[in-house]
């Protein structure tokens, strides 16, 4: 591992972590991915290590410029106050607010809903009705409120902090079968989104710790 | 209603809305509140009305400079950039990093997941523990991450944004009876910040739609 290069702690298929991998490409931060089983041994996430390093036991973590953050949007802010080209926010506040809106929307309102220990905590029979309603009832309000932000992308037209939530968003409604056809906006930038090299290098099925079956 | 005052969509014992009215109290900005009551008329955030201000069905909502914002911390951040004095980001990116994730730990890591909706579907027998484990889980982290950001208040001498998160979420862990002795370093901060009149004139206990039993 070379000194000074920021080390970011993540699980290929945590829709967290992808968020902050998004940005490390978009900005070409050059990064060591230390990958975190939230599965294997009964979650890596729990291991005296880890929780010394992030006591909510979670990923992502980035350990970069002397310090360590945790919190997917705190790390996205700091890498984009610290290294602010190509930006992810815009430079209207107004526009930033909607950015920040959404981003908030989906990482506070949508995905601790459906996060891996919230379904252990309701139980198998019914956690797939608890994830498919966490999501429609936030991709409703979501398709709702783009049609008044959206350009190419979820604010106007250039990438944002807040198409780098949506992205992982999607993924995880297709695993939990939502219906995105009721969801025309948010599909459809999904997949222009998909399309760039910056979505594409930080995919799930592309990661260090991707199972062989999963990789594409 | 004065033409160009701002208007916050607020809910007295909402601690997403208080997070929003100790920033325009400590910012010195005056507002008009229009109280949405979350248990009246089974609700009146699901009334077509605001559903069609707010598609989240949620509070807060702030209508200001011509835009609505939702989300408590996207609105923070805008009236940060749009009024930023007194500051409640700090000038270096590390710390704001700090700020952000604290904050961030509360509103996407805790308060979902004890709010109103989910303690619903949950349901009445197990709604209080469901809500105690996750103030506590929350809790024990923060306590930890505390002991190497926290001053006088969260992160530094300075009140902050984190600030703003953690005394009304210390409210509803009192609400939620957890044992707040275990959390010695959230209870003096919160304590100190208590006595503070931007938090005191935001309280719970003194909004224009505090129920009179409940007036302080």
């Amino acid at each position: 591992m070379q000194a000074g290069k920021p080390i970011l702690y993540s699980y290929f298929r945590s829709s967290c972590s992808w968020r902050v991998r998004i940005a490390l490409a978009l900005k070409g931060i050059d990064y060591e991915t230390v990958p975190i089983n939230l599965i294997k041994d009964g979650g890596q996430q729990f291991s005296k290590d880890f929780q010394a390093l992030n006591p909510m036991k979670q990923v992502p973590t980035l350990k970069i410029d002397g310090i360590t953050i945790h919190q997917s949007l705190a790390i996205i802010e700091y890498l984009e106050e610290t290294r602010p080209t190509p930006r992810l926010l815009p430079q209207d506040p107004k526009k930033r607010a909607s950015v920040r809106m959404i981003s908030d929307l989906i990482a506070g309102g949508i995905q601790p809903l459906q996060n891996l220990s919230i379904l252990k905590q309701v139980g198998e029979e019914i956690q797939l009705t608890w994830a498919q309603n966490a999501i429609t009832s936030g991709f409703n309000a979501l398709e709702q409120i783009l049609q008044s932000t959206a350009g190419i992308y979820c604010v106007g037209d250039e990438v944002t902090m807040a198409d780098l939530c949506l992205v992982p968003q999607v993924a995880n409604a297709e695993r939990f079968k939502v219906d995105l056809t009721l969801y025309p906006t948010i599909s459809s930038i999904s997949k222009r989104l998909l399309v760039l090299e910056a979505f594409q290098v930080s995919h799930p099925c592309r990661q260090p710790d991707t199972p062989t079956e999963l990789r594409a």
